[in-house]
């Protein structure tokens, strides 16, 4: 105690909360992973600028103290879950916009800011930030970038990675790296801020941005459309990508099942009648929005002459794209329609298999439990399939559940995390995804840059 | 002698070549710079596997052997120039398309194929690989990946970081680390291709690589326009990139005296006439040939309108277009306008600023030595300017001229290299773009993956 009360003198009394002052709950869980029982928060840190993230990561490192970085605390794979006794370095003051440079379209900003912040200051300056997701008004851009967030609008813009154009970062030792670039091209040596991207806070800590903002859209086209097989998916993925030249910004694919839950869940008529072996929810952003609109009803009917597409729903105003949309963003209304409590999962497999691999799925789920619940829905385009299990009476424990599916996604070549991450939740099957070499080169590379490891362990490696 | 005998053993007699069977001069140079005098190649070796270039690089590193990886030898850094006695590792017998993915649409090269092989192999299959530049015809995919590539469309498709899904790289110690990833998202961990893109073959050599493929575009307009001044291009810039949501390609900035040469280069009455205080080269690429041409030509009347544009001519053809963009590709004509020899910069400054860096730089050069001739262009779109000092009597050495410009570039917090890497020309100027914390980190990276040093000495850091 007498130790944390030096590091609570060398980073300010006002940064560093300790015994009764920290409020430990709101620290020990994320959206879904808790700590593991009676870990101890030895301090709680909420530094308002870099220098202090620095002085705490220094004091330490200096006396091997465990360091658990956290954000908006809205991921779902327990990384800013503390896991040993550990001094808590939450960034929610650093959250300033510092400057919005029109000419360049980019922002700087401090990590702690809210993805909600980021986004409505781009707004406000006539820009556009494409980067989103359900936790937007709680989750920190800093956070976004330590996980490499995705959502919904990766097949357009990218994932939180291709929307970084500099950083600032503290490594464990307190040496701030201030790489706040603002260029799209700049090849001068080693590409650092990649590091730090989708490192989970294990590499060092994120305290500034320079992020990439985009014109805002001038058109949004929506479409539900049914299919008779996942043949047809890619034919009609690929005639909206060769025909809309990168506006095509969404295109989420989903099983029966998954449509059935959902549209009984929001207590709707489906827009289309069940019975289809496939549901797409489509979506362009466009900068025309007259022609935009005929660009997208031309394919979509010229799919149907083709005979790739069954039935299609186009939404005639943003009212009934959101009523489209919310059948697809159904999950948080999972217990509604009694599909609940449930084991979520997000994997990846390469495209073409990605039909095949979930009736393998399927078929692996029910052979060992036949009355399990398991719903389909993804990214598709993105390579990205979400699996959603319910929990009952009918199926094994989480474990056994995880086991089957990470072992099914390592046969495939797959991916057992495409956009949440590691953390604490997935560490354990990251060997399906990742060969020795590739774990070890992660070794070597954390043990360069934090040799104490003292940057949240036990997470990612 | 004996000892290299020794490296023929392990890697195969029809794998390294020795002595005599080495033709020295063509791996001395790469397009521009020359080893230094008097370098010795100790051997040559060609592997045709990855096992191989495994095997050459553990004995390397057992024996303290330096090695320099060679692509095309189209850099004009000297990345790939020898200064050492060394061990050259050739790709050029590594060159397989080993697949073509359509449903992932990905492509999976060996890194030794010719950056328009792969174009060929990815137009053959059906689509598009967007990555081009002038030495296309020698230039290995594989060092496109280790110089991190740019070019003319990076506006539309991303430099060759953002065209890289997985590759495979061979450590110096020889550990084989593949991570030939298809999918879009795939968040397991650091993201370990990071490294090797772009870090001149210091950390690794790449072996092979999965390719991002796109929709072969249907439509591309070109324009050439005159503006009266930098205001109106970032205008221009703005108007094209909202109002073509994504399809605009190249925005190439050329400054009057550029543009004289230019068009003198090439014996041609100017399109425009001279005497405008700006030219813009603008180019999309589409996907509906009838509905883009009517956008792009409404946007530069409506920027016409509003005294943005001054003049414009738009290509009717594809003829046409060859015939503005080789107005813009006219440095390789240079020798023909006299302007030769020259000296070439490749920087970057945040494009809000390049209007009065050009101006700084213009004032700079010509107060030092009043009668230099200096021109300027660039993909300003992507930060990128590009600068062609005359080399006569007028000017100094070329060691002065880069002192001038990269210290000019540094005040203006940009980035002394935006595309063509750091190799060996660059080395000494690094500290203008990196901080000393940039560098230590890069050091740190470097000692982490290649204790030893013998990949590539004396590049980058």
């Amino acid at each position: 105690m007498s130790a944390l009360k030096d590091l609570q003198r060398v980073a300010g009394e006002h940064v560093v909360k300790l015994g009764d002052d920290i409020f430990a709950p709101r620290h020990m869980k994320d959206f879904v992973v808790s700590a593991p029982e009676g870990v101890e928060i030895l301090a709680a840190a909420f530094p308002t600028e870099t220098a202090e993230v620095a002085a705490i990561l220094r004091w330490c490192n200096d006396n091997r103290v465990p360091v658990t970085p956290q954000g908006g605390l809205t991921g779902v794979v327990g990384g800013a879950a503390p896991i040993a006794p550990c001094v808590v370095v939450s960034l929610e003051r650093m959250r300033a916009i510092e400057e919005i440079d029109a000419a360049a379209a980019t922002m700087t900003v401090q990590a702690g800011a809210t993805l909600e912040t980021v986004q409505n200051a781009a707004d406000e300056a006539g820009f556009f930030f494409p980067l989103d997701l359900g936790g937007r008004g709680a989750a920190q851009i800093g956070g976004n970038a330590s996980t490499n967030a995705g959502g919904n609008r990766v097949l357009r813009y990218g994932m939180m990675r291709d929307l970084v154009l500099g950083l600032e970062a503290v490594l464990a030792d307190g040496t701030v790296v201030t790489s706040l670039n603002k260029m799209l091209k700049n090849n001068t040596g080693y590409d650092l801020k990649q590091l730090f991207i989708g490192a989970e806070g294990t590499l060092g800590i994120i305290t500034r941005l320079v992020l990439k903002l985009y014109p805002k859209p001038a058109s949004q086209c929506t479409a539900l459309v049914a299919l008779n097989g996942f043949d047809d998916a890619l034919a009609l993925l690929g005639r909206l990508k060769s025909g809309l030249g990168g506006a095509l910004s969404a295109f989420e694919l989903m099983w029966p099942d998954f449509y059935r839950v959902g549209t009984t869940a929001l207590d709707r008529t489906p827009p289309i009648a069940e019975g289809c072996a496939l549901y797409v929810l489509t979506d362009m952003l466009g900068a025309d929005p007259a022609a935009d609109s005929e660009r997208f009803e031309t394919i979509i009917a010229g799919a149907a002459e083709a005979g790739i597409v069954v039935d299609a729903v186009i939404a005639k105003s943003s009212a009934q794209a959101r009523a489209l949309w919310s059948i697809r963003d159904c999950p948080g209304e999972f217990p509604r329609a009694q599909h609940w409590p449930q084991l979520g999962f997000d994997v990846s497999v390469p495209i073409g298999d990605m039909g095949a691999f979930v009736e393998e799925a399927r078929g692996l789920l029910t052979s060992r439990w036949p009355k399990a619940q398991a719903l389909f829905f993804g990214h598709i385009a993105d390579s990205n399939l979400h699996i959603s299990v319910k929990l009952d009476e009918h199926v094994g424990s989480e474990h056994e559940i995880d086991d089957l599916i990470y072992a099914a996604v390592g046969a495939w070549r797959g991916s057992i995390s495409a956009e949440h991450g590691i953390g604490l939740a997935k560490r354990e099957y990251l060997h399906f995804s990742r060969s020795d070499a590739e774990l070890a080169l992660m070794r070597r590379i954390k043990a360069a840059l934090d040799p104490n490891g003292i940057l949240n362990p036990g997470k990612v490696i």
